[in-house]
């Protein structure tokens, strides 16, 4: 057996892939199913990043969701003719831009849509007796410290 | 403006999507990277789901990511020629059954990739002063309550 790179406890290990399975079929996927037949997946993450980030250029949106620029250029122009995304041409200092910005239709949309998947959060917590203040905190602990996280120190690719 | 189908606090609403948003760019995108090229995302999945949760069957595997049995089916026979998983007859008591099996080779592999995503997250604690026992028992915590909730308490669709 090859030895790995640097030893880290087993544990360690088997605890990040937990963490990639459920937040795959636990909150990625439910949350895809919702728009089904309406968004596709990278659609609705570009949604998502405008909704909670506000409006941005389409260089920002291909580095904040690792797409190519170019594929993200042809999905941003494909979103705005099906009316979910508006671009708006700005002009900062003497630097004209266009940055993309959701419509509060969708954007509404999308809030109505995710009740659904947020009382079943809620109903976990009430059947397993989890305080659900603990949990908010959890979640607000959590996403701090991925938002801190610089894309720029995970390496696209290790020896492994 | 509509009104939402129940009141929610602004905030929760927020923080959902903000969780989506930091999952996705920050977790699921970087963990796919590591692989490109050589594992699409889908598949990448179902050898996390196999990974964690041991062998299985293409039943439970499709139910667990939430793709059609169909689909699984071709994917599962496809990654057998490719040599990433294995598919074990089974008798077990007078029923016989497939179960799908991830192989160690790639098992490993996956282990050794995930070690530079691993680093960059040790590297973020240390730069905030953020204390990894405490981040470890909130990640311990979160997936406990993402692995109770039932997906069938989802509702596939709501009325948006």
């Amino acid at each position: 057996m090859e030895e790995l790179p640097r030893q880290l406890p087993q544990d360690d290990d088997s605890r990040f892939f937990r963490l990639i399975k459920l937040t795959y079929a636990k909150v990625q996927r439910p949350f895809e199913e919702l728009f089904k037949g309406q968004l596709t997946a990278l659609e609705l993450h570009v949604l998502c990043e405008l909704k909670v980030s506000g409006p941005m250029t389409v260089t920002e949106l291909s580095e904040r969701l690792r797409i190519p620029k170019q594929q993200m250029s042809k999905l941003v122009s494909k979103m705005a003719l099906a009316g979910n995304i508006v671009k708006k041409r700005t002009v900062l200092a003497d630097k004209r831009s266009v940055r993309v910005e959701i419509t509060d239709e969708i954007s509404q949309m999308m809030s109505a849509k995710c009740l659904g998947y947020m009382d079943a959060i809620g109903k976990t917590l009430e059947d397993n007796g989890i305080d659900r203040m603990q949990f908010v905190a959890a979640v607000r602990f959590l996403t701090d410290i991925l938002d801190r996280i610089d894309e720029h120190h995970i390496p696209p690719q290790t020896n492994g």
